[in-house]
């Protein structure tokens, strides 16, 4: 066994798990599927003559430990579920270069390194099926909704709880995996950026701050319906005028928050004929911020300016939370790390947020130190078949990881 | 019979019609259906024991004449056919109250006034069945589009041709009406407002300048979908924001163009989820001016500046013309005589524009010096069972008509 990490290694076997899973429409390893099943018998083979044992937990989540000196564990965790037709590297890139990494680690200490090293694949992480992303990893946090999960239902109207049972999981002790984290001293986790700020910046890698808080909100202004023809400019109540105003706004919010960011996502509006003024529009707001009380802010900003607006437009306005989530800030020094290990690979790097929700978000809000890094993405795009990394970018990613764990392994000794 | 006007009779003979046509939802005059037989019915009826003539044209329009010594016609107009569910005024005011004024005038000439008199029943103005207005004085001014007319099928399948079968109506003779014009020399038409501009001003009656014209389009903007949460603001290609800041745009154009209106009725996005950035934001555009170098003007401007917001927005724009009619502005002269006319009734007159197309925009763009007067409506608001006017306006109305008639009157024999 080679004491040398070879990132070739690990796109090579992203290149075969590609080839074993997906097809010309993309990845096509969604959760708890035949092709799921597969990718993850792929993931156990390239564990074999290490000194690792290896589990599904109570969720559905993989583990395989390298047991070390100390029982203190680093984690190094991704998912292999991808969407439909989903990118060739989202979530896999995270476990299999765990994989190249854990094979150095063991290769440099003969087989019993100073700290326990676990590489981790947690269950259905993109939710594709039942419409609830990260739940592996929420069961193994102990924030998964359990009456809200036991409701879900996929669109051939079999619940989650049956689904889990055909793969040998019991719904109702899924969160027994939480003892899996009792030992954790750090959590790491390598993911594609998803977005296009690393692109932007000509970057290969970035380290990630911590994942969006996130308000998400509906927004219904009321106003009145009223004949387009005979209805003068200044008589009406235009439920679609208060609601437009809110667009330029959000980006004003945005801007004033640093780097939060606001979207619109849908507008409806009723009765919504060509001849009618607008008596009542609803849009979706989704805001989210890496600091808790810039999002507050953000959320309160955007609430004022709708009421000042409803009532410059004679309407009234309701607000509807949709969903929320705190921000997970990573940990200072493994943000710290994190930097100088894409530094010592790269030259450059660059501190960002992430706006999507990782398993990472879970593993942090249980407590454990965690940090993320992002590698570019072409196009700034996933959740499409054409996602896609440079290949020199994919092996800088594999490396600065290795770095990145060494440089955890020594401060969980330092810190035991 | 008496010499004296009796608009009360006129008050008495609307709620006659609305007890025999009308329910608790509202007046239920439909063309074609055995409501609005009931009500032709009825109308037929006011003229018994007059010295007129009565039949109905090829598209269904009826006609009650009384024959003067010149052969040149005065025209009232109106229609008895109402929306489902409508108002219990919305058209047949101006029917009935043409009646009186019609009796007034036989009984002061004792049955052979000065200039040929004629009142006329419109067929289908409503257009709710087809959706297509205006059918009887389109086909009787010219304008009706046989190809498109010949193509309208009911929400039962039943096309326009086969309706107008059950009720006798060939079809492809309905022009044949348009002889019915050939001696006319002016056509009035009362007709509650359907806006609020009276009811605002605290005033009875307004004499009507013309009808807007239309300018009506669906506006695409085509962004770029993308992550609400990993996508900057400043790389957003946000198909709303640009649509968004129309809605403020259209009040400017149209406080600039003095008189006209502009309307966002609806509005769609795609793909329309809280997680995504705006890639295709649809929305209808209404714009009405009396003026057709200003509407002209209305549009252009709307044109350009949706460009402008594409461009800012990183997006591109397309427009679609959905339909499209010139403004019919009415004759002066008989424009002052309307204000003349309610001024010696109630003191005060007001010119407005009308919003809502009317059969008078039929009749004024088929060469017939054309004017239309409107009472206050309660509300601001018609095609609605709560449509309502004050009966000291409704009697007010009436009595302005008359005075409306005798001045045309004299206006048409002083021209012979």
């Amino acid at each position: 066994m080679s004491k040398v990490l070879s990132p070739q290694r690990t796109i090579d076997e992203l290149k075969g798990l590609r080839a074993l899973t997906g097809n010309a429409d993309g990845a096509q390893r969604v959760a708890f599927t035949p092709e799921w099943v597969a990718a993850r018998d792929y993931l156990r083979k390239r564990f074999e003559g290490l000194p690792v044992e290896m589990h599904d937990d109570a969720a559905g989540n993989f583990w395989a430990t390298l047991p070390g000196e100390s029982a203190k564990e680093l984690l190094i965790g991704g998912h292999i579920d991808s969407v439909p037709h989903g990118g060739w590297l989202d979530g896999c890139l995270n476990t299999l270069a765990g994989v190249e990494v854990l094979r150095r680690i063991s290769a440099q200490y003969d087989g019993r390194p100073p700290v326990t090293v676990r590489v981790v694949d947690w269950a259905d992480e993109e939710g594709a099926r039942f419409g609830k992303s990260l739940f592996g990893s929420s069961a193994c946090s102990g924030n998964l909704d359990m009456d809200e999960a036991r409701g879900l239902v996929d669109k051939d109207g079999i619940t989650l709880p049956e689904a889990l049972r055909e793969v040998g999981i019991d719904f109702e002790r899924v969160k027994d995996c939480g003892k899996e984290l009792q030992n954790a001293a750090a959590y790491l986790e390598l993911h594609i950026e998803q977005g296009p700020v690393l692109l932007d910046k000509g970057l290969a890698l970035g380290a990630v701050l911590g994942t969006f808080g996130v308000e998400r909100h509906a927004i219904t202004f009321h106003g009145q319906a009223a004949h387009s023809g005979s209805t003068p400019m200044d008589r009406r109540k235009d439920a679609f005028f208060a609601a437009a105003r809110m667009s330029p706004e959000i980006y004003e919010i945005a801007k004033r928050s640093g780097m939060g960011v606001c979207t619109i996502g849908s507008c409806t509006t009723k009765p919504g004929i060509v001849t009618s003024v607008v008596a009542d529009c609803r849009i979706t707001l989704d805001q989210r911020h890496l600091d808790a009380t810039k999002l507050a802010t953000m959320h309160a900003e955007a609430k004022a300016a709708s009421e000042r607006f409803a009532k410059e437009a004679g309407c009234t306005v309701s607000w509807e939370r949709l969903w929320h989530i705190a921000p997970a800030p990573f940990d200072p020094d493994l943000v710290n790390f994190c930097d100088d290990a894409i530094k010592e690979t790269c030259g450059v790097s660059h501190r960002l947020p992430s706006g999507p929700l990782h398993d990472a978000a879970e593993v942090c809000m249980a407590g454990i130190p965690t940090v993320m890094m992002f590698t570019q993405s072409l196009h700034g795009i996933s959740h499409n078949k054409i996602e896609d990394t440079k290949e020199e970018h994919l092996a800088m990613s594999v490396e600065a990881l290795d770095r990145l764990a060494g440089k955890t392994m020594a401060w969980i000794e330092a810190k035991s």
